[in-house]
């Protein structure tokens, strides 16, 4: 008994301290006001998009598994911070510190939750498995259509042209073909219309 | 070919639309630094506990169901708002409110996706199945939470007091027994510090 109540408080403190995922900003604004999206707003769209999307998925995948996958993928982020997509000079360094923020962050949990959430975590990093795959075409989806359907902000503010959207995203067609030829189409018409330099 | 195009607009057409959950402000406010959560945060927030604290479930659930709930359950607000849960004058209308919004909200989708969310979120509100009051349990703890480890302003700044809280959340015992003793033992804590009036 005395072990069950350490256990739920392990996770209930798992819980409080992740509260933070909400605090770390990313560079993509929201499509309706400008504001720019936190981890857990990004988190909970692209669980949305794992379960409305899945059959795009290029291969079978466990749903469950992608979605658990989407809602821990940034957590690391609480202490490593969020590195823009376009900075190349931030991803140096990158993968250090999003190792030792995954190894303090999932060891708050009891082990068998710690291991589970923290292999999940290194699948999806490693985008070996079909579930990591495809939640990582989600992950670079989503930004790509909130950038677009904002304006572009994003893209312009920070010099951002085609050719490295392109290169940046094109993984997408690993894990879903056909959001891949949407995602391309869409690229195309920010350009035409002035969203995107080329 | 052309109406897989169609189908693939209209999903993406959702997820577009879904974004506005981000907007929708809930009376919660973060542990961290006191700005009110929004609806997307708090349902990211639900989605990692249903994965964390499943053991605590009174009932054995399918967790991608519960998982589903919760990421779908507030997207009717994106039209009907938050009403706050002590607020006995908003409380009425609200069903109304959120049935045109289901309505409108889930049309969106392609047929089948459509039925299974608005089905999901049907069985959400009841509260009928296992997932549902699993689902509940969270959806009443996760706030609690907040309000506790945030001070209890937002108990304090709406005159909410210890009976009206245990009210309120007693039904976090139908979906996990464990979690409403904890709960009970927060509130009392809660009152004990001046966190909550008696």
């Amino acid at each position: 008994m005395s072990s069950d109540v350490n256990r739920l408080q392990q996770q209930l403190e798992f819980i409080i301290e992740t509260d933070e995922l909400k605090q770390v900003l990313r560079q993509t604004v929201l499509i309706g006001d400008g504001r720019r999206e936190n981890d857990a707003e990004h988190s909970w769209h692209l669980a949305l998009m794992a379960v409305i999307l899945v059959e795009h998925s290029a291969d079978p995948v466990d749903v469950l598994k992608v979605v658990k996958m989407v809602i821990i993928h940034d957590l690391v982020e609480i202490d490593a911070g969020d590195t823009f997509a376009y900075d190349e000079e931030g991803q140096r360094g990158k993968q250090e510190r999003e190792r030792a923020a995954a190894k303090r962050i999932f060891a708050l949990l009891p082990a068998d939750l710690s291991e589970e959430l923290r292999e999940l975590w290194e699948k999806f990093e490693a985008r070996e498995t079909a579930e990591a795959r495809y939640a990582n075409a989600l992950d670079r989806l989503q930004p790509l259509l909130l950038n677009y359907h904002s304006g572009g902000a994003t893209w312009r503010d920070n010099g951002v042209v085609e050719e490295q959207v392109i290169r940046r995203n094109q993984h997408i067609e690993d894990g879903a073909p056909a959001l891949w030829r949407y995602a391309e189409q869409m690229i195309e018409r920010a350009v035409d219309e002035g969203k995107l330099e080329r």
